[in-house]
């Protein structure tokens, strides 16, 4: 799960890796075939989850480009090895695509659930961030340039809001079974029932039950639950690019206001502190939206009852996108964690500039010829702080 | 507003071209003006909404580049032009930003709103189509071949569930108003009202009420407001586009089972009858998802109290998706009001693969050493078509 | 040709706009018709140059949605105002994609015309400030930190690297006719021949004649042509946006190091000299890769004689992205003539680290067991600076 | 190198996968000490080549997290591993990235030698196709619709066009080492040399010329060699999702007239056929422009002497990019390899729409009051067809 082309990238562990993804289609095959057993059209079914397992990788991936997908593959594998009663049960009434697709959905939702504990680290780290510079004097910079004072506290409670602004994407988002057969019918899956529509949507919604994901109707054409979920993840990197930008200025030593916990170093250079942790998730915010669009791209490209190629451009895409998002988090959790202040150093520059930075406010006093107020002009920033550690707090009794 | 480049762009009318965001950013200094006269702050607010229009737009674009954006111009104008009681408090308090920022969502909120319209039209139009067709048979087709029997309504209803998942992420959009002065702090306006936060803070909830806009913090470095609705606008599309590529498809002679209500010309043949509008929906939705992606890039840029470039990239890309979007909603609602259906063309298509149709079923039936079932092997179709239905109509006697 | 949402958008004068491109097509159905004429196929040719104009453009943009294209109602206008000899030849033999497709490709010419003419200006700018500044000391800096020293020279060498770059693939570029007829096979001109295949394609060979294009076989399902001029639009706005960045760190005040030559102002801050030219700059890098992607996806999206919808996103995509990029080109070059220079606080800022800066040397010369170099740790600096000053000597002989 | 989420994935084998990029950065640093004890500079030079290898990939790629990138890791493993004479000069003078960018390029360099190989196999197929196929009707079809008559011939070399330009593209680029270290100046190098430049420059080239690359000064920032890359990566993906429309389209039942080789199994339908190798084609064509827009990006924010972010951003995006288009190449040649062709559908097809396939010959003949040409109206088809195939055959003298 480590990749050279991609530091950091075994902080998602594995999270939508192909082991895991071939784990959750296991487990969704299995909670099909209780499904079937319990309801007696199965004669039984077989314990599936151990009969597939990381060695079976090569063999299924290499089989998968003759049908396009791994499913069929899995499948003869899991009758061959499950032998006995019910093993030729198995995926009896479905079809590839909703193994395939309950399975992403089923990884996804552990990743947004990982992803939902890195922020709630976050939200914890800002909190504290917040509090303890509440007051402490930051120059406001629009466009590169000085602007009005503000304080380090609003700087991240503005990174604060960002960052549960797509915690409430996050939350928001459904992890749909996709139980549809063949053509989105059910019909083998009716026929299996004698007939019974009734009993037939039933097994769907136990095995959405087993597998803990929302049971709906099919949604193998209609591909919003996955392009809401690549928006949501879209969310969190742009959150962190944000915050990432502003830790990359801040370092730089000409301004020396943040610092990341501990530097990278360099493979010639002795004294490099380079802000590696602020780069790295950069990187990620950089490449997440291109990714988001092409989902995007997928879903609009659907076809009547499954696109080809459109439906095959997303599974790479998602476990991409997803396992840089959470590998993203988690530096950005590590990056917060042990962010360094210097708050001398803002003072020195706000102060360096002060005339500047409050030449609205003698502008003011100018147009209304009274006097400037005394003070750092700082005008609402306490109280919009406050605001966003309200939301914080909140949140967090909400969420953890 | 009619584009050469873009045919249907009229379909939008004003909604985001440069006139209406002109006049929703002075609406923007009005209610501001109006805001301040009423708490007593100003001595007066002019009339600003005739002082500046569509003739003004040529100044107002070329004077924006010097400073990045058309609102220094445009205050020097209404100032000027307002004269009298009250003429210099115009904008007193504000940056650019704040009435740029607000414009656009204000406009933002009225293409919303006409696509919500849309929606309305086109979910009756489906819903039609779809009882309609409740038993049309059709051939269920994946990765372009025979699949399963299923039903002109079923699909239907998956263009439907695009559709309303669409609506719904319109619907849970909000609208916010910026009003943080030069650097979020509403230093300024805290200056006006003589130290009085509260007051400012009243001052923005007051002209977020005039302006019919949600009153929140400032958001000015964090953009989740602006790419959400992208992202939303995109979901739009992306469902469109799906129903777009089955008319293309279902119109092809060879195929006969679709067909727009009236085909497009050629300028040289004469029998020509192109499906046009799928084909500028298309249009939109290939394009759509590289703007919003644009919208997360910025985002992601965003950095310290206003982004250099980041900010400035937002405007035309959102004016350029909306009025898209709205185009493509007309053009869709057209398209769905006048669909042919062939009927007699989908059932003989079905029966001529009948046995490639229902090869499942034989093949369940060997399975299970029964019979197969008789009929046309649609399973749920008609169940998950009234469920569709179901949500619609729940969804218009709450939105209609 | 302002536009409210780009600011500066004028700078691209009529490049590429709804009014230019209206004209080509009129001068193409112009050379195609005084082709036919000259050939003798035609009676004669009517002048059609003054025949319709911007008065037609909403007219013809409207009427362009039914077809899909303004072609159609452009040959009827033609036609009915030409009236007398020829009037009813213009446009025969040819489709709408003919005409649309070259006059794209003729406005593309001009926009690549004008765009060589500003990076001549710019590789005559930065040689000055190349020359100025061989020697100017700064701090090479990576990932933001402090590393080992350049010179301002060498720092600008490499933007030149980046506009030669693209200049070279801007003069790689050919600008090819379209002239195939409705399923490009010149079917109906070599009907109007009599038959003759040679004389068919030598009307098209002709018309490229007078239209000053490429002679080519039709391209009208291979859009490479198109994909090639996106690609070097876009190396055009990265090698600008390259150079933005570096203005826009090097003003900081904090850094100090450059500076616009003039910056921009603040609605209410009155100290504000923002460093506008490259945040507009930045704007452009921004947003053109995504639309070269679109183009690309349209060129993927060809399929039998012409595309439905890919062929339509063509037209905004291309125009949009060729007239912000004209646009930044005007602005970087602008920002290049003025670009001020600080070498004390190059030389402060590098001297206050010098010990970081030659930590470097420091280490080999203990790796060594030698004496460290004496002098400014400058390595190759000067000898690369010079060969890039030697590149673009060469470059502005071949092609002022 | 397979991989469960992007079945075909192993026909890249070990192209620009981590093993071979490793290898690659280990070739790098072998040139180097080679050079710089050929130069007298290192007393000797340890051989590299088989000290590290895949047992070392997750040790590396972990610890590259805290530098951001792999390269110090390998040069403490490699001094280590190496030991004796010249062990601690390995690396001397380099920064991380000259190993880096220098390894990728040469990875690079080696996938796009093998894309061209294949394609050199597609323009055979393709002109086999051709021949066989230069007078086969085949119904022109334009927005789906019929148009006019074309040759299965000529459409073949509308796609050959394509992947021929494709391959000019590819035939262009340039593979340039990066030697500059640690700011692009060579500055330790030029302290290992004594102070002699052109020592210095000439380590660089003598390292160019061991690797097989192109000298060049430093593009540390300035990315246009990786976009030029990334862009004719596209142009083959491009090209290929062009031919996989029309097979797709064509692969239809209802139209029958082309079929893959052998088409792919579905999990639960037996007769299914469906056109894998075209929709898996297609899913490259849909991902790439996203993936080379995101290295335009990561180039346009190129900044200083490195980027933080951006230059991170690129390893990953161009390997997936390599690698899928060179799964999307060998899928390609086999696709056309096999190609079905069923020319009496074609011809059926055709023959049953005559009247509207020539609508344009009669209309012409009316106009022009003579008879219609006799035959089957197919103009320069064939004219067109030999001009491609001329192309075909230069290409495949010089490339072969």
């Amino acid at each position: 799960v480590s990749d050279l082309f991609w530091p950091g990238a075994e902080r998602a562990g594995g999270l939508l890796d192909q082991e895991s993804w071939l784990a959750a289609m296991v487990a969704v095959e299995q909670a099909w075939s209780d499904a079937l057993a319990d309801a007696g059209i199965a004669p039984a079914s077989p314990v599936l989850t151990d009969l597939v397992g990381p060695g079976d990788l090569t063999r299924l991936a290499v089989d998968a480009e003759s049908c396009g997908n791994p499913v069929i593959g899995l499948v003869a594998l899991l009758r061959s090895r499950a032998g006995g009663l019910g093993a030729e049960w198995v995926h009896r009434g479905l079809t590839s695509q909703d193994v395939l697709d309950t399975a992403l959905v089923r990884c996804l939702r552990d990743a947004v659930s990982r992803l939902r504990a890195e922020i709630a680290t976050q939200v914890g780290a800002l909190t504290d961030l917040i509090r303890a510079h509440r007051d402490t004097l930051l120059t406001g910079r629009t466009l590169t340039q000085p602007a009005t004072p503000v304080t380090l506290g609003l700087r991240a409670a503005s990174w604060l809001s960002g960052v549960l602004d797509a915690a409430d994407d996050l939350t928001a988002l459904t992890f749909p079974v996709q139980l549809g057969g063949a053509a989105g019918t059910l019909a083998a899956v009716v026929e299996l029932t004698g007939g019974d529509v009734v009993a037939a949507r039933g097994l769907a919604v136990d095995t959405a039950r087993r597998l803990q994901l929302a049971p709906t109707p099919p949604w193998h054409t209609n591909r919003r639950p996955l392009t809401r979920i690549g928006d949501a993840l879209v969310a969190c990197t742009d959150a962190w690019g944000h915050l990432a930008n502003d830790v990359l200025i801040g370092s730089r030593p000409e301004l020396g206001e943040l610092a990341e916990p501990a530097g990278g170093g360099s493979s010639t250079l002795p004294h490099k502190r380079n802000p590696i942790l602020s780069a790295l998730v950069t990187r990620a915010a950089i490449t997440a939206p291109a990714l988001a669009s092409t989902l995007h791209l997928a879903a609009a490209a659907s076809a009547e009852e499954r696109a080809a190629g459109a439906w095959h451009a997303e599974w790479a895409t998602l476990s991409t996108l997803a396992r840089r998002t959470v590998t993203a988090a988690a530096q950005t959790s590590e990056l917060l964690a042990g962010l360094r202040v210097d708050p001398e150093r803002m003072a020195a520059h706000a102060h360096t500039r002060w005339a500047d930075l409050t030449a609205e406010r003698t502008a003011i006093a100018e147009f209304r010829a009274a006097p400037p107020s005394a003070g750092e002009y700082l005008g609402a920033a306490t109280a919009f702080t406050d605001t966003a550690l309200d939301r914080a707090r909140t949140w967090l009794e909400t969420h953890r």
